[in-house]
């Protein structure tokens, strides 16, 4: 059984509806709880700007996901920590891109910094998918 | 089989019980996972203070429950994103209205900004419920 | 049937192997939420330092899991909330001693404040095992 988008029509719609009020795994789900993941590369570099940061985050997420038999679609939170508010929209922009059709739940805030200076934004996820 | 709720008597005791230390969801549950809401009113404006914008994300998140056939009751975990440290107490002061009885467990910080100006909280939420 | 950690070799291992990039909660697991703990002792009082209070969140941590039949290794994910970048490290240090063999999935960021000026740290964590 899918996951089931929830967006009640009593309240403001998600901004074209790029994520989901509500995100419910039914009974029976396997969980899959993802660390911050950061833009460092595979050969430990860090990619210099959000932009790139943001792709690398995204890259690893779907690494980790398939690991578990997962993808995007199976994504039920995103949670992004960025150093500037108008990072959030970069990385929303490319976010976005990766989840069309099957919108996560969001939160998206401006913390003060990261445990490393070179990193613009930190990224994790919850997905869910039936236990077969 | 009902949520579980975990207050361990070797331990300092939350502030008047109004949250729960620990929240356990048995096995066979549906989970919900709610984005993080803001103070967008229905026609699109914005509460334009702490209490207004809380009033508004208490009933966006009740809406979102509604939808997953869910209630206040049902939420396990609750997070806040203020701008000031004393905003929280005016987040918890409301919150707590929407609790009485069935506390959930509780994180609020506060962060350095919130992707429009305009928000002054952000909060999300996971809820479950037996999957029947 | 235990918990899952993916570390998929094609992005950059975790530091030192000392979180887990991704960690799986099979089907029927038992979820449980730990509200954010901070350094308050069982008398009230505050550690005055971040490693006392590092130290008192995870005695609080272990109580908790305690009351649920688990414990650290059923942890899969622990998110911090630091007052400063060098604080992440000082935390970490104590985590790890806590989850050798069993590491969970890891968020850390630096946020503008907590609710009580004495709390130089916050930390929530989930955790999940077989419901038996």
């Amino acid at each position: 059984m899918a996951n089931l988008r929830h967006n009640p029509a009593s309240i403001a719609a998600p901004t074209n509806n790029l994520y989901a009020h509500g995100v419910e795994v039914p009974a029976g789900g396997r969980h899959l709880y993802v660390a911050g993941q950061v833009g460092t590369r595979p050969d430990g570099s860090i990619a210099p700007d959000v932009p790139g940061q943001v792709e690398q985050i995204m890259a690893n997420i779907e690494a980790i996901l398939g690991e578990a038999g997962m993808g995007f679609g199976d994504v039920v939170k995103i949670t992004a920590y960025c150093l500037k508010a108008e990072d959030i929209f970069t990385y929303a922009g490319i976010r976005n891109r990766h989840f069309a059709g099957s919108p996560p739940a969001t939160t998206a805030v401006v913390v003060a910094g990261l445990a490393d200076p070179r990193w613009l934004v930190e990224v994790d996820v919850v997905a869910a998918r039936a236990g077969d």
